[in-house]
């Protein structure tokens, strides 16, 4: 069956399937201290037009989030972070697990503003019992968000803005970057959005990747010995060099942002085929996931035929379901929508 | 000066601190194994009308709700807390300190009601992507509440009963157990408390007690090897005969009750002189704590006579300021309200 | 240059990796629900003879010791180890940042026996104190070992037998199980000890799986959310498949016990080899690590010539060092030793 | 029965519970802030001859070595301890619970030496794989020590040079301080020993208090917002100022140390008595604990007349038992041995 179920249903980018099938035999040396480890680094440094950018590899998003999260922190200190930010909702807790409470402000379409952050700041800081609540210690949010949605470069600015004044770190997940970068409604380059946090990390596992995620230290350091902090977390990946050969391979002749185009084309010739079907989109997405309403009854009928996923409940006999293209999805895919729907 | 600033600016009651005096150079043996802490166990649970709880003393207030969730909680559940509930605002992460989300329902008054709390737990499991939440593990609410008020018999019944559909426990904070019980405003007595939850804990820090809290597990075991828990946390008192000492006297003659009511009649008594005054009741209180709206100008004023707390900001300059009785204020502490206000 | 410096250099083996990319753009459902995973789950219940057994799959070693431990030990116990065991000395403090004790009982040979075990329980159960200490509440051994050593079928009855009078699992870490299962010295086949233990993972990092561990729960229940238990700690793999395939591939055809003989036979031509050119064998062991006493005049220029691993300095001028086999090492490979030695 | 089960059998030193009695009534603020609790820290840097260093009141032992271990060490780092020191043994895993290993030294008469200890961090640094492991990032010792002996002021000073030396903080607990200072056999001043580490804490609850350590940072800076840090570990006492006039009243007069004097003058003609009725002493300790060692059936018949405690067995039918002295036990006690054993 067709599926736009997720960005995670396939393998890896077949140009990435062939790096690790050519180097497969090839020994390397543990833990990321690879020469193809080394080169993906120095890629992306080029691609984000930093230097003196610090990056790591991790295996997966909730995995980032949390050592990300964690090793920000100080032990009293939250992330504030939207209500449907992925770290308040999908994580099983792992912020949490971490020790950590993430502070939620209410998201608007998936977004937070300047406005709202900087009056949690400043109300936490009138308040003369704030030594016995949790310390807000960074800021959470999501590019492109969970609902396909896409900050503007000045929404950015003005969040970054309240972060400086406040000297907390602002840490961007990026589980879908390629495809947020490469919207027509985005207004940011990559090297802006560098230059517009402390810390992001380049989604890889729903981007082209079989899985990976490359964090991005900018405005601030990479904790020391940060290997053994996230070997302590079992998050360090023997065989490092798999993350490497995937992310040099993602950074070389522009592949990335291929991808993220690729799968936005498409996401756009599905919407236009779920008009013209009569359907009705349930709320506007620049990237490369969709959202549409359906009659409960119509969602029974079409789960046979086409896979997709759940997202919320519209009203009694309505739901809103979610369509989502990647790398993997072929204009094929999309087009026998039109037989489908 | 005056002090209406909480209820733990003094020691212990009198008559708590005298039998402290008179056990002072008796020997026992630690970690509440003496005869004091056993003597004490039996008069709480005779008290609550409960031959089969179990008992445990603990040192202050944040310390027990950590200690009570982690024991209740699986690792990858959370407890459900009204938006103003302790755990929620005011003990600085200790509930995520131990690894656990506090799942914030939004408090009406301090409370929260059963539809809330079903709509909670059904649209949890109702969302295909649980697993990839957190669970809600058990239910915490505060009686009194932080804002003085108080569940009706009904409410408390009406919550227990989704708690026991949805098989999760419901633990009472009752840290200022002793004004709650007392209030003219109670529909509820101490056995019906007991019965109306699984674990609750009765305030001795705010209630007479020169420190600790007695928690009582009744709808569901104490934990096995709970000393060791305890003890892994520091929260083991060497000298646990102190707690056991306080206990047996609060709940010798009525003590703990004779508290309530006294801090309670001391509470109306100062609402009327605020009222005679020409203040502004900020919202109503049945309970010790009274909140008050004054100019800002007022409270720069009022502030060099008498100590209270910030409760928060009502508009640009409005305050609302919180006044609390206990055991140790005297009636004459609240007559000279007359001549300060 | 040629690589003995460890069993996880290369990539997967290529039966592995051809799976993989046969399979790369079929789409399937996340989080390990795929068809892959489900068929390698029976084909390891048929490989070890327990249709009852359950079992999952994460990605590396470390995180799969981590989660582990904390899904069998209660917050207040420790698990029992050897002081050379991985979770004693080579995670980085992964089980205490679960919040566990190691408990380290002196290894011989990377070995502990039943007769350490039970003084050690014995002794924990007669100390009057001991709800203060650490309750020992699992054992961890490896096989085979970090030294390469393997149990003998009796040494393992009598420590399962032990941990069974004190109702604490038996947890084996099988990172090598390839390796040690098909010794010339094994006497215990996979089924054996499968019902020599509780809980057990076949390692798949370093015996021919590009990454993957998969745990399995025979004497014990696998934990109830035990996915929310992996999502919570970042261990979640989102494309599960991954898992899946890889171990499908590693039960076909007995690929997974064909790896495991030809690493061991040629580990035994490499110690012919090293007898050979008069090199001293630290220690014996029967299985893919091979262990060498050098003069540090001689580390220095073998290093140049052949990568292998430090073990531990000898003596002042003596340190032993570490030649490990496994399924990408070639019979040419160990030959061309001859030459370098 | 007379009791020299341990050093916290009675409430607290008479003048203490006189202090607490005369200021039982009047109102302070809390958390600390209030004035005995500033007075008391004058006291204690004035009794050290530190007018820099920075001072925290905690409730027990345990509680303070878990605070300050986790505030001190980075997540991944551990503490180095002697096997025989309390971290290591018997605080039911307080210090894993904050996420850290016990790196224990072989202890000898319950301390270890700077010999011991360069060596541990020697290797640690020479390991090319001490990424992977845990890294020791302070030292943990007790003065005196669990079993009653002392650190000559030379040991105290290579200890701290090994520190020095590896840059991390060296940390003595001193929870029977007093017992400590004012053997005969120590060479070390208060003020010496403040200046020979850099965290330690003054005993209380064994000391005379009620309960309650006192924690002074003097080579390292009280780490920022530790009073957030103190409650989210649930260890901030409400009324602090409970804490203040128990130290404020230990050190006015000198009274802490004429605690200690008065408990190692009755130890000692403990001792005499002892010897004078033929028992064996186990092991020589200069401070306020003494090890006695008795055949099995005349700790039978002890146990009737006297309350001590078991230390360990020492052969079959041997077994050393612990006898304590404290501020609490009279020369009337401790005569009244001569007719008891």
């Amino acid at each position: 069956m067709i599926s736009f179920e997720n960005d995670y249903i396939c393998g890896a980018h077949p140009k990435v399937m062939e790096r690790l099938l050519e180097i497969n035999l090839e020994p390397a040396t543990g833990y990321g201290y690879d020469k193809y480890s080394i080169s993906a680094k120095e890629k992306i440094k080029d691609a984000i037009g930093c230097p003196d950018a610090e990056i790591c590899f991790l295996v997966g998003g909730t995995q980032t989030n949390q050592v990300v999260c964690d090793a920000l922190l100080k032990s009293y200190e939250g992330v504030i972070a939207p209500t449907t930010g992925h770290v308040s909702v999908h994580e099983a807790g792992a912020i949490e697990h971490g020790g950590h409470k993430v502070i939620q402000l209410e998201a608007n379409d998936g977004k937070i503003n300047a406005g709202q952050l900087k009056s949690c700041l400043e109300s936490f800081y009138e308040d003369e019992t704030h030594e016995h609540m949790v310390f807000p210690g960074m800021v959470y949010i999501t590019f492109p968000t969970e609902s396909g949605s896409l900050y503007k470069k000045n929404e950015l600015e003005d969040i970054y803005s309240v972060c400086k004044n406040y000297e907390i770190p602002l840490y961007i997940d990026g589980a879908r970057l390629a495809y947020g970068l490469m919207s027509d409604e985005c207004d940011v380059t990559m090297k802006e959005l560098a230059n517009l946090c402390d810390v992001f990390y380049i989604g890889g596992t729903k981007d082209g990747a079989m899985f990976g995620e490359a964090v991005v230290f900018r405005g601030v350091a990479m904790p020391k010995h940060f290997d053994a902090f996230i070997k302590q977390r079992g998050a360090l990946l023997a065989k490092g060099k798999l993350l490497g050969i995937q992310f040099d391979t993602l950074f070389t002749d522009n592949l990335y942002f291929e991808i993220g185009r690729h799968a936005n084309r498409l996401a756009k010739l599905m919407v236009d085929i779920f008009e013209e079907k009569g359907y009705k989109i349930a709320f506007d997405s620049p990237t490369n996931q969709q959202f549409v309403l359906v009659e409960d009854d119509k969602l029974k009928e079409l789960e046979k035929k086409v896979a997709f996923s759940f997202w919320e409940k519209a009203d009694s006999n309505h739901t809103v379901i979610r369509f989502v293209t990647s790398w993997s999805t072929t204009e094929e895919d999309v087009l026998s929508l039109r037989d489908i729907l």
